[in-house]
Order: structure tokens, then C-alpha cells, then sequence
């Protein structure tokens, strides 16, 4: 580190902060040589630097000190704010090609694209590291601890990127820590790759805290996996694209339904239990909707300025309309409309609260019962059909791109990190800053005003509330929330 | 007619019925002159006779004895049998270009290929008979009293093929016969297109009956519509095609997401209330599927030889499973599971029974209930997604024809009849025939058993019951039903 | 066989013929017991009889009279003319599952499909009889004669449907007959099924006959595959569906391409060697097309009612058009144009002409030569786009019943045979049906019509020609050219 | 301008340079007060203000002092380095809604998400800012002095997006600077919104200069197109994304018809005249490409580390092989050739030098003439059928954003700008900054490492070469490349 620099761990989030001027701040990554002091100083030389594609200069490498902005939108005099590393091939590394043994492990639900991620990390370690030795974990963490595991080689994986779900099969749950670090050391494996969600890396972080408590060398790199794109930190996760480019699908056939019967309605439910991206998204592309719903901005139903009356409204006005719900929203008024009620299935079991369905029976009874006017609702829910495509193009080049840089810098002895693109950049990002708090669509950012432009549906809000709210000092970070 | 025929009309059915030697049989459709005797009895000459593309040679029209034979599978020495009298242009014609005014109207659900039926009926009546005066009507048979009607041209349908639903709007009943005929006398209609599935045409014919009491000159031709595939007599139903092709999609996300988790069991439903092509033709283009239940065949779900029992079983061998269910299949189970409980929803509304949620709900209890093994049971319903498309490269060529089919009888002066092809040629039925029973999944035809080889799902039947049933006589007829 | 009928043998083409009354003929398939009586007499009875899906009813056994109707459109007194022996299960079969070593092998150019008919042979054999010694010859009939097989197994092919191409390779030519049935002979094979075009199948009934001379007791089955769907006979063949489908989509850039900028030409090369079937559905399915050219309708470029009078009418009437062209089409032209030029490449190779290519250069040669008008032409040719797809579903059912066919005649001791439904049935047909010529477009039957009605485009025919050869007796014959 | 800041202009860019501290410096854009002095100071309250969907809070409003950074990989030492403004609503406005009359022109080739960007400038104009008076030019360029136009309104616009093509039409040149000018006075347009690629933005800024010059109240807006990805600055342009994606099609099926025969080699041409984005995302993508070959990185045929041996290589290895070349790969390579021989067509034309056809041919004359090896080359050209699809979702919201970012610009005031994302937030770019340059595939960045690393094809080059050139200064920059 160069003079002029503070360094800190915060030892509750053991996540190392360097300072520089201008307000320039790195928050950093560990790397094994952090508590194994006894590592030895001799490292090695990337054999990438012998490889024909990287050899022919020395650009290929990231230089050490490269670091990568959060924050792109600035006033000539705001402080250069939070940086992360950046990720990419070192010229030095800590693991021998002969030395490495990984692990490959996919939690939770399907995603496009994770097929593509578990075969560039084969590949990746294969053709870039030499490294061969390469087991895939059967079933999710759970896998850990039983006996089967998958070998992975690159012809195991040639062609899984064009097929769908996980060629390594996932789980929920199944998180012992102690039995799956002690299956880690049992089986003699010293890199682990997780994929997986928000649970999922925050299972890795105290992985790799109880790796560093044992002492072990053992590098853990996180690639976040979450359809719903509520990854913070990060531009976009991968099968995010996919997933809105496949949501088109749901809403179009909507779209011609309602508009082939009078007052048709079409209801598509789409991912987003936390966060509307995949929503939001997928009706500004559509351009057929004329109201997405999603759990960042709570709705009412009944009375002015409500959902039934906007209804009533553009049947009247137009027709038919399409309605976008995500998974997650409305569910302060699904929790209250369920209180009141005893909906159980035949076996006495209490049936799921699905806001598709309850939404849809919600509307149904409202103009049924006020005798208002008939509509025709049509539920379509393309969940699965959209979670187990595999990745298109664009997801299929950005999870190669995730896996390298987990690869890159596990290889380069860092650890404890998630890997993902800050601004365009590839970088690795310390556990605690993906997994402390989710991504959402802030719904003061113009993102959200392009929605609400484009479908002309009410805000369901109270101007006053949000002025008041107001903070001069958050108002760029704001601005910022609209990746695009 | 020639000699050696006889000539009955069946004062129920009022079907014309034309015998002649070695078992040949002809059901004939009505024509304008059984009941106009004062008709002109000169017609005119069929424009195509001068349009560029027609004239070339006389080949091109149909001759006035062409039949098409239902039955193809024979033996040497077997009757003949029925047939049905050819589509086609015909040499001479009961309407002048000027004098036609014909209207269109699309009743029931959506369909595949609808508005290529609409486009072509316009377009064939413009561009090979002159006709200008096209109406459409709005919203299904409810639009004939309503006062909105939409004008069809050839500029205005132009590229409605590319487009799923119907431009014209649909609706199911609404028919009142006696104010859907005056309106037709008001409006000065003569040539009326109605578009629709069995309880349409069920409708047509009567409009057709009220209009022969009132002795107008008004040609009626049905065009039968039923995604299912489930209208006896013709090949197949346009939109059927392009259903199977689409459904591939829901069954493949099933296939990825059972594969991807321990005891993963998709489980997709699809059309079919009363027939279950779709699901067995699904199926068979698949090849992913492990059960396959239609509404044709019974099924049980607990004991020796019950899909639970099944399930089970191909869980442990295989670790996942697909099953594809017809929405029609299996509505005596739950119909007897609804008898006794009370499921009622927040407005204290019977809940529908949507078969693939109660399907879904029964294996979870099952699996849970006896805690015999976790299940992971994925429900996917693509029933709209399905609906809303266009029509295939394959349906709009056949849309095409049927279209014009209707429109060569309707101009030939043919009249209370469906067009539709058998054995591969066009033919024009006697709306009966298509509408007093449904063409079904013969569970002792090959077809079906080729679904059950390819599955391996259990047959839940015994074998005695059939080998009981079995009648030499309609042995033939039997093997017939798998129309491929 | 019963009274009242002749059989006949006409040594030259070795075509069984049956004959019965009222004109019925019945063109039978040879027999493994017709060169070979010491067969013993004692057949063994169909494993299908206890296979679950196949027991339950005899019915799924096809009688061993059953015959299929070539000719569907009849009167009332015309003969029952052609007919072919029912493809299907039978009761008797003349394999053993243990004795049967079959092979595959497939031939020509790709088309959509290629894979199912594999899968399908081997599963279909696997399950349906129990047959586990399968061989794949590599890369069409060559590979018989060289060291390389592939085992072919269920779980092998179990996902080759969903991949385009053909696992096992091909190749063009290669057909040393004797050195084939060699290879058949020493590698103890018995059932062998060719997958190919014409020419293939004329190889194949070489290969028969040479089996017959040598007296092995060796079936050979063949499956017509010809993109073109240029095979007699058959109502289709595997793969042409998939082709027209995929087809639209060349069309469709084609038309967008054309309409967007001034005198805009969309020019579309379609495979067609011989035949126009895959253009002339194509053009009807997608509404877009302004001139179809093809095999069996000569045109000529310029002069009165040539197709550059009809281009310049079309744009200056329209601003933009689009052409489809037949790979075969305007080969005489071609050839004529080929004769005064000496075209050639940088290497001295004379160039291959390709007729879209030399289309486009040739309307590109004339409006620019005549300074009539500048024209924006976009020469599209998706070949190997369409051919390497896999096929669609209604392909992938086609060809399983298609490999199913094939499989039960095989087993049923039926050889030098053929594949494929007639008039919706499934039927077998003897080699020197399908190969003595090929199914072309009939440019005076209604489907032409229809083609020439959509586009508007000229005929380039004096109806003269065509009304001299006008023969009465054909009259019937030609109006079935159209198989839809 | 605050102080400590420097404001320059280069009188021969006419760009606004403003400087501050730590080395920020901002690449400003022209405005109307720019030239305008007289302008009249009282501004409008943004109609956005008072938009149901805006309203809510001030921070949908861009601060006027927001700018984004170029460089997003830093040190903590380094510079600030360059940045553009922010693009987005301002709380100030130069137009009233009554007073604006804008136009929209598309220019040059096809390219997916064309109709989206003319869908959105008029919706966003009309929506966004009560603007009614949208003209579109048609035909491009020189349809500004051509009498027709068309006028644009949120109906008429309504699902364009969902077609290939530009509505508008479009052409190539037709520049004549003056007359469109005066063209743009006569009709009384003050917004002008221009959609092209660097040529015709070139076009624009001479446009923008000529209205600054007769002192015009004016405002020019560019939106960058083209499909190539080749315009500097902006992370990419509309239409890249989907073109990746649809050009899997056409490595799929070189892959399919090259792996299906013995020494299969598939060739396929991708768009790229200068730059070789699409073939290396393409390549990405699909990880079935052997080579990959591309503007930026020449490559040789013959002699040792050259493409022949190369091929023979990899078929000797794998059997067969996949390739990918730009349209601009080789052409020195090509023009070598085309001197020495004298390739013309029948009327004598030279014909155009196709890299992909030369490359083919080269190929086969290599391999044949050597007698060495037969081999089976399969050449696709899929480029029309790429650029004529409509945008997929990803660019659908792309474009969205670009237009209203153009509008926004616009109705503030500045112009002579053009819009684009920079490190993934939309900003205006002087005209000279996205004309002066290309954008270029940096083959000494990790991107095209990545490609070599995948196909392991020769890297052409001689490693001494690049080290040489190497300058510690521009490392970073180099390294920055890669935009994902």
C-alpha cells in the first residue's frame, strides 16, 4: 500500500477498507496471505503469460492496483467515493496448476445461464490454469456432505450451456457449515465456487469465515445467481436478461388475449419476491402494459386513485388491459386478506398465498359482485417456462466473463469475495456488501417514472410523503439507481 | 343424378343421403336450389374462369361428382363406404360478384390461425370473386345485434395472419337465433362465415334451419375451430399443429426443472376438455414425458397399479418425472374429491376446479402426508400462452384452404355446411356430422398405445374389459381413429 | 390369397401386384418367404402381444389384409385403383428378438428430422421388440465398408431429437453394392434400414436385390427422407414441414429488407432441386411473396410477360417486392446464360451457378443497364439454416411413426420396402414406386393455382399449350396432385 | 460554470472543453444560447413537473451540473479524466410544447430497434412533453428535399416495435447539406432527430453547424446506429445485442452441417466491415467456433502459423470445424487477390469482392489443388436475416432510453449532440466525438484474449511486434476495452 492511504478491517464485517485522497475509498477483498502469514512469499508465474491467446503483451494482466468506481455520476468537485478491485489475471498467483482441486456447487431456484457459468469455470480453470482436477457437488450444499459428486472436465461440459437448469442439480437450505468446511478438507479441495442467491453467498461468507478460522488454504469465491437481478453492488446477474427477454412471451399472449374479448383482462405474475426488476423490465421492453405492480411500491385496491378503479377506467377507455404483478408485491394485502379468512385445499393443508391467483379472484369478485360490468380474466404465471431456458446470447457471454474473473482471482489467492460487474467492469466485491441488503428498484428514480410514464397507470402514492422525505445529500445516489 | 342412386333425406338430421353400388355412400350437403325451386336456373359463370391464374385449364375446378372417401384402410372385398361431397370451384355459380354481401364472425376461445381463417375469407372472396361488400361482425354471435360491425378489406387484413387472437373479437353464447337471422335479413347479408368449435356450429346449423323456414337465399358455412383436434369426420382442426408445437416449450421447462432437483416431478397441463389430442401428440413429439393422462382414458390415483404408486416408482429409478395431464382428464376424481370438502375462496366463492392445481395438490399430500419422500413438484399451465400465437407455417397454409373452401361452396350455392379436410382432401360436411358426437382418443387404437410404449406409464385398465367389448364389425373402424 | 384375385410378378421391376373387383389393385411389397421357402413355416408370435401399452386390445395389430387407397377423390363408378399393403404391427412376426442385428444408416444432404428417425428405429426395436444389437453405420454407405460403427442404444439417442444434423454422419455416393451386402454378411447383420433421398433408395433396392440373389435372409427397410418432399407416393416426407416453417423466416427478413428502402427486392433462394414444394408452401404460408418461381414452371426474363416487366410493374406500383426462387428453377436459363460466358474464379475454377446468385445479377444487370430504375436488391439464401434445425413437433410424431413402420415390416419378415403414409395411413411401398420418378409440383393443379392467385405474379404460359393436352381420362389423376 | 474551472472551445471541433480540479475534465455539448444570445431568457417549467408519473419527487430531474466519467477503471492516484453530461429531464426547458415542430430521419442499413427509436421519439415527445407536430422524413436524407413525408403520432406508432425495418424508410448519401437545411426552414422544424450510423452523423454535424451558422433556433439531436457496435464512447449501440443473439442461429446450424459429414467445415460471415464486434460476441457466445476472424487482427492463409494449416489441423484433430469472419476480415488479403485475376460476371461487371465467397473459395481451391484432403465447406450468410429483426427486449429498452434521451437533450436546448450510455449512464457526446474515431476491437485486450483462449486458433501474430509498441501510459486505456 502507498503512503498517504489508511487501511482498517472492520472486524464485524471483516471487510478491509483503504482510503486514498479525493475521498477516494477501496473496499477490499481478503486474500489468503491475510491469515496465513506462513504462506510461502515465493509465488507463482500466471501460466497465461505462456498461453499463445494472453502471451502477446502485457496488458492481459490486470495491474495490481486497478480498482473500479461505483460511482459514475459526478459533479466536477464530489468526492471519487467507493471503489472495489478489479477483477482479471494476475501475474502472480498462489496456486500451482497441479496443486489446485475445485469445487463446483449450484443452491437454489434455476436460472438461464447457470449451465454457462459451471462450464466456464471448468473451462476456465482447464484451458486458462492447466488445473484438472475438478469435482462438481451433486444437489446443492447439501451435496457436501453426501457421497456422490459429479467429475468435471471440458468435454462433460462441451455443450451444457445450450440446455437448461443445472447440469449439478440444487437444493434450498441444507447449510451445516462445520460438516461442509469438514467435507471440504476431507476431499482435500482448496478452491470452492458457490452459485447461488443472497442465502446462498451468505452460507459462503461464513464458509469462508470458518475456512479462515481453521486456517485452511482454501480460497471461496462466490458468482451471485439471482434472476430477479436484486443483487446490490452489482450491474445486472446473470439470466436476468433472458429472463425479461422470455417474460415478452407471457405478456404478448396477454396482450392478444384481452384484446380478443371484451373487456379482457390479461394478469401475468412474474418473478420478484424483494424486488420488481424483472417486472419493470419486461414492461418497458413490452410496451403492452398498462400497469406493472411490483413489491417496491405499494398499491390498494378499492377507492380513489385505487387498482379496481384504474381498471374500470381503461376497460372502459380501451377495452382490455394487461396487468404485470411481481411475486412479491401486494403482499401486505394478501397477508390481511388471508387473516380474515380460512382458505384451506381439501386436506385442511392452507393453501399458498399466490398473489397471482389471489389478485386474479380479488378483481373477479370485485366487478362480479358490484355488478358492474363483466370482465374476462386471463392468469398466466410463465414462471418456470422462463427459469429453465438457458441463457441467450448476451447472459451466455457476461456468465463466461463472471466465471473467469472467480477463476482469475481465486487462482490469484483472494477469497471471500463475489465476483460481478461494477459500471461495466468486472471486480470482486467483499461477501457483506451483496448480501447486507437487497438490490430494489427505487421508486423515486427515473427507471420507475418511465414505467409509470409508459403505462399511464396511478403512482399510488402521496406526493407530500415523498418530498418530505427529501434528502439533498442521497439525491445523486439516487439518480444513480437506474443502471441503465 | 345418374342412375342406380337413391336419394333419402333424413327429415331429423335433414341430411341428403346418395347411395350407389359396392357400398358407396355420399352424405351430401344442402344446396340453396333444395329449397329456392324458383332460383334462376341460370347461374353465372365462376369468374376464376377468367382470372389469370385459374384459366389455364379446366383442371382447376372441381368436378360436380367428385367425393371424397372417409374411409381409406380397406380390404379388397369391403363396401365401399361414405363419402362426402369434394370442395373446390365450381364451373358455375349462384351469386353475382355485386350482388354478394357476406359477413364473418369468430365465436368460443382463441385459436391458433383465427385470423388467417378471417384474412383468407376476405381475401379469397375479393381477389378470386369480386366480392367487396365484407363484413365483419364484433365479438362473436352476440355482435350480429350489436351495432358495430368492422368493414374487411384486403388492405385492412393484410398482415392479421402474423398476429395471434382475432381482429374481430370473440365471445362464447350469445345466440339468439331469431335476432341473429333478422339482423342477416336487415343488414342484406347473403353469405354468412362463422367461425367456431362444435357448440358454435351446433348454433350455425340452427341459424342455417331458421333460415331455410324463412326461404332467403343466404349460403351458411361453418368453419370448424377447435384447438382440441376434437371435431369427428375432418383430418384436423387448424390451430392443432401449432398448439403441439408450442406446447413443447412448457413440457421442456417441466423436463429441465424435475431434472434439476432431487424427486423433481413437472407436471403440465394442457388443453383438452373433452379429447386429449394435444396432450398425446405432446407427448409423442416430446419424448420427455413419463405420463400422459386424457380425458379418454380412466385413471386412479392410490393402490396397485395407481399413478401415485407410479410416480413413486419412477422417482426411485429415475430421480425425476414428467407428467402431462389434459385439462379434461380426470374429472371424476374431482369431481368425487369436491363433494366432500368445502373449498371456497376469501368471497366465499367455490374455487374452480382447475384440474393441474388439484392434481398438484394430491401428490404433494400424498408424498408428504405418508412421509414417503420429499417431493419437489413444479405445476406449469401454458394454456394461453399457447392460445394467443399465430398460426405455423403448416396451419396457415391449411387456414388458407379451409377458407377458401367455404368460399367456393358458399358461391357455388352449397349451403348448412363445414369445410374441412378428409384423408387429405377438402370436402364439404353436413353440419351434423360434426356436431352430434366428438372425435376422441380411441384408448384401443394404435396411437394411444404408442403414447403408453413411449411413457411406459401403467395402462390403470383391464386388459378383459376391452377384450369383452371388442366387435369384429368395428375392428376397422377402430384402427382407423389415429388419423396419422 | 382369396379368390377372385391375380398376382402377378413383373420381373423387370419385381413388383408384386394383386388384383381384385371393381378395379381394386393392391401393389404388394416382397417378402422374405418369397426367395426364401425353406424359412421354417413356424413363426413366432409378436412380443407386442404382452407388452402392456399393446395387449390390451388385438385391435392394435393390423389384419393382414389391410390396405391402404392411393386414390381418395372418386365418383360413384370409378374404379378403386391403386392400393398398398398397411405398414403396422402384425400378430406373426419372423424375427426372434434375440436373433435381429439391425443397422442404420443415413445418406444425402441434412434434413430437420434425421435424428428422430434414429432415435426412433433404435427405441422402437429396444422397446417394442426387445431387439438390443443395433449398429450405426458412420457417414452413409460408404461407411460400410470402413472400420467404424457406432452402438446405438436407448440411452444414446435419448435426446438426439432435440439436436438437427444426424449423429451417425453421411455422405453422397459411396455405393459399392457388393462390398455393402459383404459388410452385411460378415458383420451377421439381418435388418438393415436406409435413411435417404432417390437416390439412396435406388442404392437400397440394389442392396436388395443382391440380398435376394445371394438368398440371406436380411430385410431391408428404407425411410424416403427428401427435404424437397420430391418423393411419389407419400403424402410427405420427414422434415418438410419443419423446412416451410423455418423458411418464413428468410422470407420475412426479406420482405422487411425490401420494404424499407426505394425500389426495395427481396430475392429468396429456397431449396428445390427438382421440385418447387418447399417455395410454393412457403409463399403460401407467408402471405409476402410477390413471385414464386419454380422447377416445374419455366419463365422467362424478358419481353412481354417476363419476369423484368413484372418486377418493374410491381415496384413502381408497390415501391418494393419479393421473390422466391427454387434452387432448381430457371435452369435452362441458367445453363443459356452459362454457355456465351466464361465465369470463372481467381484459381481458373468455373464458377458453380447457383441460380440466385445468378438472378440477382441478372435483374441487377438490367436495371442498371437500361438506367430504368435503381433498384435495391438482397439476395437471402438460408440452405443450411433450414436444413440443420431439428425438427418441429409435428416432424418429430411424423417420424416416429414413420421409424415405427419401418420396424414392425422388418419384424414382420416384409423387405425391399419403403415407408410412408398414404392419404394419412401408413403404408409400405415397393422401391420402384418412389424411385421410378419423383413428385413434382402439378403447375395445372389448384395448388399452383393458388400460389400463382396469392402473388399475382404471371404465369408465363400460354394457356394454349396446356388446354391441347388436356386429357379427360388424367382429369382426376391431376386434380389429387395437391396432397393438402 | 463555478470556479476553478476552465471553459475552453476548439474552434476547429467546436467542442466545449470545462476543466476541473484533480484533472475532471467535461467534453460539453453545444446549446441554443450558445449562438442565440437574444434567446429569450425566461425558460419553461418542465411539462414533466406537473406528469403524474415525474411529479412525485424533484430528483427525476437531472442536476444540471451532472456529468458522467469516461473512465471507470482508476487508480487511486490517477486523474479524473473525461466526462460527458448527464443526459436526462431538466427542470428548465427551451421549447414549449405548442412550438415544437420535430422530424425524424432514418439513414443507412437495417438494424433491429430501429421502429423502437422512432416509437419512442414521438411518444416521449408527445407523452413527456405535449408535442403534436412530429414529422417523418422518408427515405432518409434525401427525402428531406423529396415532397413526401409522414406524419407521426403515439397511434400510428403504436407496435412498430414489434416489426423489423424502419417505417421511415432509408437510404444511403443523398447529402446535400443546403437544400436540407432550407428544407428544414421552409417546413418551420426545430427539432431534428437523426438516426444513423457515423457517416450520417458526420451528415448531422454538418446540419448542426449550417443551423448554428444562419443562427437557427434549431436543436439537432443524433441517435448512433449501427449494428456493428463500431461507434466509440458509448458502451454499445442499439441492435448489437440482438444481432449477437440471432447470429447463434447461423453458428448453430454451421456447426449441425459441418459435424454431420466427414471434414465438415462451416463458414460463416458475420456484419462488421471495420470493426469484428459481432463476430467475437457471436463467438462468445456460442463456444462452438474454431476461428474467429476479424477486421482488427490480420490473419495469413498460407505457410506455417496461417489459416490453411491451421484448418487442416483442427480437422485432422476433431473432424471438422467451425469459422467466423467479419465482412471486413482480410480485405487486404482479398484486394491482393482480386488484383491479379479478373473475376466478372456475364455482363462483364466486376463482382463484388464477398470476403466470405473469396474466403470459401480459397479454401476449397487449397484443399482440392493440394490433393490433400477432401473437404465439405458449408458458407452462411446470414447478415439479412440478422439485421432485418426487430429488436429483442434488452435493446427495446435500450432504444427507449436513448430517444427520450434525445428528447430531454432537445427540449433543454442543447444540440448538436448525440445520446448514448457511458459506462451505463445515458449521456450527450459531442458530434465530433463519436465521428472521429472508430470503435475497434482492441486485440491486445483481454476481450480478444478471451476468443483466442476459447477457439485456440492462431493469434496470426508475432509477439515481438506488440511489446514494442507497448507505452505504460496507455495500459490502463488498453485494457479498457473490453466494455463488459
Amino acid at each position: 500500500m502507498g503512503k498517504g492511504m489508511e487501511c482498517s478491517e472492520n472486524s464485524q464485517t471483516n471487510m478491509k477498507v483503504i482510503q486514498g485522497e479525493a475521498g477516494y475509498v477501496l473496499e477490499d477483498v481478503p486474500h489468503l496471505t491475510d491469515y496465513l502469514p506462513d504462506l510461502p512469499v515465493s509465488t507463482f508465474p500466471n501460466p497465461l503469460q505462456s498461453n499463445p491467446a494472453y502471451a502477446v503483451v502485457k496488458q492481459y494482466f490486470v495491474n495490481v492496483d486497478d480498482s473500479v468506481a461505483q460511482k459514475i455520476v459526478v459533479h466536477k468537485d464530489s468526492p471519487r467515493g467507493v471503489h472495489f478491485r478489479r477483477a482479471g489475471p494476475r501475474q502472480k498467483i498462489y496456486f500451482e496448476s497441479d496443486e489446485v482441486h475445485a469445487c463446483v456447487v449450484t443452491c437454489g431456484g434455476l436460472c438461464p445461464g447457470l449451465n454457462t457459468v459451471i462450464r466456464e469455470i471448468v473451462c476456465g480453470l482447464y484451458h486458462m490454469y492447466g488445473v484438472n482436477k475438478i469435482l462438481g457437488i451433486d444437489g446443492g450444499y447439501r451435496g457436501f456432505y453426501a457421497k456422490n459428486t459429479v467429475p468435471l472436465t471440458p468435454k462433460i461440459v462441451d455443450d451444457i450451456h445450450k440446455r437448461g437448469g443445472t447440469i449439478l442439480g440444487t437444493s434450498r437450505g441444507g447449510h451445516d457449515t462445520s460438516k461442509i468446511v469438514d467435507s471440504i478438507q476431507d476431499r482435500g479441495i482448496n478452491q470452492v465456487y458457490i452459485i447461488g442467491g443472497d442465502g446462498t453467498q451468505r452460507g459462503a461468507s461464513v464458509i469462508f469465515e470458518e475456512i479462515r478460522r481453521r486456517g485452511l488454504k482454501v480460497a471461496v469465491a462466490g458468482i451471485p445467481k439471482t434472476i430477479d437481478n436484486d443483487i446490490p453492488v452489482i450491474d445486472k446477474s446473470f439470466g436476468f436478461d433472458t429472463a425479461v427477454e422470455e417474460a415478452q412471451r407471457a405478456i404478448n399472449a396477454a396482450h392478444v388475449e384481452a384484446g380478443s374479448i371484451e373487456n379482457g383482462l390479461g394478469l401475468v405474475k412474474l418473478m420478484g419476491r424483494y424486488s420488481g426488476f424483472i417486472a419493470m423490465y419486461a414492461t418497458l421492453a413490452s410496451r403492452d402494459v398498462d400497469c406493472c405492480l411490483i413489491p417496491e411500491s405499494p398499491f390498494y385496491l378499492e377507492g380513489k386513485g385505487g387498482l379496481f378503479e384504474y381498471i374500470e377506467k381503461r376497460l372502459k377507455e380501451n377495452g382490455h388491459m394487461v396487468i404485470v404483478i411481481a411475486e412479491g408485491a401486494g403482499l401486505d394485502l394478501l397477508s390481511a386478506s388471508l387473516q380474515n379468512t380460512d382458505l384451506k385445499d381439501a386436506s385442511g393443508n392452507k393453501l399458498l398465498p399466490d398473489v397471482g391467483l389471489w389478485l386474479s379472484q380479488r378483481i373477479k369478485d370485485y366487478f362480479s359482485g358490484q355488478q358492474k360490468m363483466v370482465i374476462n380474466l386471463k392468469h398466466i404465471d410463465p414462471t418456470y417456462m422462463i427459469r429453465a431456458i438457458p441463457g441467450n446470447a448476451s447472459d451466455n457471454v457476461y456468465s463466461t466473463l463472471l466465471s473467469h474473473s472467480a477463476v482469475h482471482g481465486a487462482m490469484a489467492g483472494y477469497t471471500g469475495f463475489v465476483v460481478g460487474p461494477v459500471n461495466g467492469r468486472h471486480a470482486m466485491i467483499p461477501f457483506n456488501r451483496i448480501t447486507e441488503k437487497q438490490n430494489k428498484v427505487v421508486i423515486t428514480d427515473r427507471m420507475w417514472a418511465r414505467v409509470l410514464a409508459s403505462t399511464n397507470q396511478p403512482s399510488f402514492l402521496n406526493p407530500k410523503d415523498f418530498i418530505e422525505k427529501e434528502e439533498p445529500q442521497t439525491q445523486i445516489q439516487l439518480v444513480d439507481g437506474g443502471k441503465y
